[in-house]
C-alpha cells in the first residue's frame, strides 16, 4: 500500500506511548500472586514513547514512560495499538541519562 | 433550493469535523477480534476538519484530527452529519507537512 | 393592552434566542431514521438571536445560533418561548457576512 | 408594633428579590398546554429587586429581573418572602430606560 | 470556676454566630403553613455575630446576619451553641446604620 | 528504647494536633440530650497542636484549635494519636494572648 | 542479568516510596484494638523516599514520610514494590536535621 502523506503530530504537550507488557506478577510480601481483580492501589505501567507533541518539556520519543493505563485513549496505527498520554500524568521516565536519576533501572 | 446566503462560521477554538469511518477491529495482541462491548480504554477516532474558529491555533481546514468520539455535539448540515469539537481536545493531527512529525502516518 | 414601559436588556454575555425548529431527520448512513430516544451524541439545535447582553463579543441580534438546546433556561415573552444562553456555550453563527466562514450555508 | 432600629443591607452582589406571579402557562407550539410536571427546560421566572449589595453593577433597586426560581435562598420579611439571588446568575432586566434594549417588552 | 485564660479568636473571614429563633411560619400566598418537609427553596435564617476574624471585611461583633444554616459546623461554648460561617457565605446583615440600606428592617 | 534520631517536621501549612476529648453533650434548648446519630450540624473539635509547618502563619505549637473531625488523616506516634489538619480548614483558635479575642473563653 | 541501561527519573515534584510497615496498632483510649474494618479518620502510613523529582523542594531521597496509602500509584521495580506520591500530597517528613522540628521523633 503506497504511504500515505499524511504524518501523524502529536498536540500541546500528548505523547503516543506503545504499552510495553508488564511481566511482573503482583506477590504479597509472603510471595502469593495477587490476582488483578484484588482492588490494590493503581497499578503503573510502562510504555516507550513514539511522539511527543511541541508542549512536552521533559520527556522525548524514545524514552519509557510511567503512567496510570486506566481509561487512557486508545488508536490504532498500522495494526498497532498506542495509548495517548499527557506529559503531566507521567510519573517518572527512564532513558541512559537521566538529568536527576534515582540509581534504579528498569 | 436557491444557495442560502447564511454561511456558517466556527466561534473561539471551536472544529466542524466530518468523522471518517474506522475499518480497524479491536484485535487482542492473540489476534482475536474484541467487540466494542468490551469496555477497554476509550477508542479516539479521527475526522476531518472542515471548518476552524478563529481562536484555533494549531488545526486548520483540510487537517485530519483524533479525537474522542463520545459525548461530542453533532449537527446535520445539507444531509451530512458532522461533530463539533473544540481544538484543546484534539490529540494529534495528521496532514502533509506537520510542524514536528512523528514518522508514522495515517 | 398598552405597550408596557418594561424594556427588557439582557445581562453580561447572555443572548435571548428563538429556537428554529429542526426538520431534518437523524438517519444512519444507511438512511435509516434514527429515533431520538436512541442515546447518540448531543444533537444541536439552530435558533435566532432576539437579544445581546452587552459582554456579547461576536453575536448579534438577527445572526442564527448552533446549542445544546438540553439543560437551558427558557421564558415566556407575549406568547412566544425563548432560550436563554450564554455566548460561551455558542458552538458556530450563521449571518450573511461572516468573519471567516466555513463555506457551509444553513 | 415600633419600627425595629436593624435594618437590612445585602452583602456582596447579592440581591433581595420580590418574586412576581408567573401568569403565563407553558402551551407546546401547537397550543396544548404543557403541564409542569413535564421536564422540560428550566423554566426561569420574574421578580422586583427590593434591595441590592455595594457589589451589583448592572441591577438596581426597582429593576425586574429574570432569573432561575429552582435551589434560591429564602427568607421572610415582615410577612412578605423574598429570594436570594447574586447579580451574576440574573439573565435579564427590565426596567423603563436599559442601556441596550431588546426591543421586547414585559 | 475559675475564667480558663484561653480566650478565643477566629480566623480569617470567620465568623462566630449565635442562631437567632425563627418565629416566622411558611404560609402559602393563600395563607396555608407549608410543613418543612416540604421541599421548598432554602430556608434562610438570621443570628447575632459574637466574633469575626481578621479577614472579615463587612460584618463585625454585633451585627445579625442571613445564612443558610445547612450544614454548618457548630460548636458549644460555656453550654451555647453556634454556628461558625465564612463572611462570603453571608447574604445580607442587619445593624443599625448600614453602609447602604434597604430601607427593610428585621 | 534508645531514642531514635529521625525527628518529625510537618509540610507546609500541616498541623500536627492532639485531639482533646469533648466533655460537652449536645442538648436541644429544651435540655434534650440530642444522641449524635441525629444528623445535625457538623460537630467541632478542640485539639491541641503539637507541630505546625513553616507556611502556618496564624497557629503555633500550643495554640488550641477548632476543627471539623471528620475524614481527617490520623497518625499514631509514640503510642499517642495525632490529626493532621491544614490551617486553612482551622475555624478558631485559644490561646492566652489572642491578637482579636471574641472576649469568650474556652 | 547485566544491568539495563535505562535509569529511572521521576518527573515534575514525584517521589518514589518505599511503604515502611507499620507495628502500631489501633488501639481505643481505653486500650482495645481497633479492627481496621471501623471506617475512623484515614490512617497515615510511613515511607522512606527512593528518588524525587526536580520540582520536589523540600523532600530527599532518605527522608522518611508521612502520607494517606490509599488511591495511591503502585510500581514494582526489581521485585520491589513502592509507591508514587506528589510532594504536595506528603503530610510530615522525618529525618536528622529538619529545618523546623516538633521534638517529635520516629
Amino acid at each position: 500500500m503506497a504511504e500515505s502523506k499524511l504524518e501523524i503530530q502529536m498536540l500541546h504537550d500528548r505523547l503516543l506511548v506503545k504499552a510495553v507488557p508488564d511481566k511482573s506478577e503482583r506477590r504479597s510480601s509472603a510471595g502469593l500472586v495477587i490476582p488483578d481483580t484484588v482492588k490494590l492501589a493503581t497499578r503503573l505501567a510502562w510504555g516507550e514513547v513514539r511522539g511527543a507533541g511541541t508542549g512536552a518539556r521533559h520527556v522525548k520519543t524514545g524514552d519509557r514512560v510511567l503512567f496510570d493505563p486506566e481509561e487512557q485513549g486508545e488508536v490504532e496505527l498500522n495494526g498497532e495499538r498506542y495509548v495517548i498520554l499527557r506529559e503531566r500524568d507521567v510519573h517518572a521516565i527512564a532513558n541512559e541519562a537521566p538529568e536527576r536519576g534515582t540509581g534504579l533501572y528498569l
